[in-house]
């Protein structure tokens, strides 16, 4: 509790510390409400209630599947439950699937079972799967530069040597076998492909996640193996003899339902424009999406669940639990069409798992740089280093933060982050619940600054 | 290398640090040949080429199945490659099986699948599974004490609350659900078990191992769900609604041929009774039994190696890798059936990992306390602490020992060993070469003792 502390010295003491009689007043450093504020939320019990619910009584929700669309049903009900306004779901269609058998048998020189998902967007085979030759490379570049045949009628393996980084930023490069892998595997002949998972454990849990087939490149079977098994098939292409993989990942593509579940907090001045806040409400099928991204929907509602419990904000707070964001940002280009052209005073949205926040960068322009140093004073007592002020980031607000809308990104500690992502493993139990609690404080907080100011409820008449 | 730098103090030096012209010399605490033989095998290289090897060029290796019977060619291959002598397979026949499809899917209230694996020897289901309404106990001792009208009809589920001890000696009491659930469930009505998963990880692999009916109990389908599958089903029952279970358990059971490894050092006096060091070859099928037990037969057999290299023993050195420890230990009876009425200097089983070795007990009888404390010094400058003298231990010479041929038991850090244990997760990268390394100097060092002398080879004739 020392941020609690530190907090207290900076904004509760009218004098400074050791005052004489004659020193001026102490500068106030950050509203002391929104300090308030911000100090309280590191009891929360809002986000767990969410995070818990959610992943318990839907569990997984993937992007356009029945599931998906009770989690829908449960957000409306617990949005209700906690007294927001405006609630309402807005749909879209989407492809969906359900996975199948999936499974990579080495049949040769050491036969032997290996571990696999299949990416999301991959073709499918029917129980007799696809039997190749394996034809390894180190990474995504190295297949680029292969001639076709050497690929040609083969089933293409890609490595690659992510780090766990707290910024994660080993996703953007690393990612690339399962981004451009398949498309690039395919146009060069291969039967299928599988890559080294893009995460950074040693559990035999693939990652899957989402891919497309791009510049007319016919789908083929795309499935990621478990790092252990990744390294399996190493060292057993490292004997030096051909090794003839099947490769079995069925499963059925179908139209389907996706949504956004939207709610909001009115402000004050009705006519002023909406902070957005959010996380997405779909998960990947294999684990109940605790830290992608119950979690994120969870400290944003719950950061303005405390902004409402204190009065009432000059600014409407709006929330958005988008849909379909794991299989193509569906959710978020829902939203954008239908207002992405409104002005909105900021857009925030949670993304990244559950641990402590680390960084705030900020995207306000020029004439609201006071504000943005506002926001950095506040979480200063969090350990929060304040970091750009003209970049700001998520997934479903990306685009529009690309438009020109402004935006307030808060980082999350992200070094264990891609041991789970996308992973049977992504469970609740994975959510630190004290980390989870400097989340919910660092975004009340930033809401304590955007919100134009709260109007606490006026005093109830005594009977 | 503080342990080496503390081993060549100990026993390197003819004279004790600061010694006076008049002083006698320093009693030599540990037999020089065995503290070189010792610090050596801290480099030691075989233990990692069998332990790659096996788990690489074989994988899994089920007890009865064609994998174990490719295991034991492998087995016979790399011995005679070693040098070894005597290399012989001495088989017997088991009951073994085939893993299927393997789900639990929660009905209601709220739809959703959970992971689960058959224990070794449940029944088994077709396609439809069995359905059922989940009846849930903390303990094997509320079972028990359950009424059984409370728990007919229904799928029982128990729990249990296992720590993590360096000694391991949670698996005991807490194993219980594996052990005694099954046929207490069954004789009490119910139409399956799952338990959680005697674990001490938060990965959704579960946990297999064996178990069987006794007292008459018919076979029902009896499964471990990962464990945070475990609490989420868990948090589902705290919900208070009634919650139905569909769990499909698929497979086979047949019969299968399983069978020992054995090869030796054979010793100058072939009269002499052998010391028998082992491990076991056969590995549950979920892993490649990097951990469990691939390790143990690698740690045994390197150490034998290493005195093979230095010399030749006065007593023979007999290697076992032993079949089907882990559905019954079936390998250990069939060899004490043939020899286990023949006298044996010692017997030693490397059976839990290869984390450091923190503990050395003996049972070598008292008229060998002076060579049990030999042993016990010749260990310390590895940071190993001298246990009891009546006590050794071993899975497949568990029973042998306890007849009362005389053992010695090195004892591993078990800390981690139930995070991985008979779970998908038992691969090779779990494996620390370095500690690897310091139960191979550890096992030298023991065998250097019992060996009763190893004569260096004569020097060859020049030409």
């Amino acid at each position: 509790m020392k941020h609690c502390l530190a907090a207290l010295l900076l904004t509760a003491a009218p004098a400074p510390l050791l005052a004489q009689a004659a020193a001026p007043p102490a500068p106030i450093a950050v509203d002391p409400k929104v300090a308030a504020l911000r100090d309280a939320a590191l009891d929360d019990d809002y986000a767990w209630g969410i995070t818990e619910g959610l992943t318990t009584e839907v569990g997984q929700r993937l992007a356009g599947s029945p599931a998906e669309a009770r989690a829908r049903a449960w957000a409306v009900a617990k949005l209700f439950a906690m007294g927001f306004s405006n609630i309402r779901i807005e749909t879209f269609p989407v492809q969906t699937g359900t996975r199948g058998i999936e499974r990579a048998e080495i049949i040769a020189p050491f036969p032997q079972a290996l571990v696999v998902n299949a990416l999301g967007g991959s073709g499918l085979t029917g129980p007799e799967g696809v039997t190749g030759e394996i034809v390894a490379f180190d990474s995504v570049d190295a297949l680029r530069l292969a001639p076709d045949s050497v690929v040609r009628g083969k089933i293409v393996f890609v490595d690659h040597h992510m780090p766990a980084n707290q910024d994660g930023s080993g996703y953007g490069q690393f990612g690339a076998p399962r981004r451009q892998g398949p498309t690039l595997a395919s146009k060069k002949g291969a039967i299928a492909i599988v890559i080294r998972s893009i995460g950074t454990d040693h559990n035999r849990t693939p990652h899957t996640g989402v891919m497309t087939f791009s510049d007319g490149a016919k789908p083929i079977p795309a499935g990621a193996l478990s790092i252990p098994d990744a390294e399996q098939l190493l060292r057993i292409l490292k004997r030096g003899k051909p090794v003839t993989m099947r490769l079995r990942l069925e499963g059925t593509h179908k139209m389907g339902t996706s949504g956004n579940v939207i709610a909001e907090v009115p402000g004050r001045d009705l006519s002023l424009p909406p902070i957005l806040v959010g996380g997405h409400l779909d998960s990947w099928d294999l684990g109940t999406g605790a830290i992608d991204d119950a979690a994120g929907v969870a400290i944003a509602t719950a950061a303005a669940k405390r902004i409402m419990d204190a009065g009432r904000p000059l600014r409407t707070i709006r929330i958005v639990w988008f849909g379909s964001e794991e299989i193509g940002l569906f959710g978020g280009e829902d939203y954008r069409a239908k207002y992405g052209k409104q002005p909105h005073y900021a857009m925030l949205e949670s993304d990244f798992g559950a641990d402590k926040i680390y960084k705030v960068d900020s995207k306000l322009g020029d004439a609201r740089k006071t504000e943005a140093e506002a926001i950095g004073r506040a979480l200063a007592p969090l350990g929060i280093v304040t970091g750009k002020y003209d970049e700001a980031d998520g997934s479903d607000i990306g685009p529009m933060l690309a438009d020109g809308l402004p935006g307030v990104g808060l980082s999350q500690d992200g070094t264990r982050y891609f041991d789970l992502h996308h992973t049977p493993d992504d469970t609740l139990d994975k959510i630190d619940p004290v980390q989870l609690r400097q989340n919910v404080a660092a975004w009340t907080a930033v809401l304590g600054v955007l919100s134009g100011g709260i109007e606490e409820p006026k005093a109830r008449k005594r009977r």
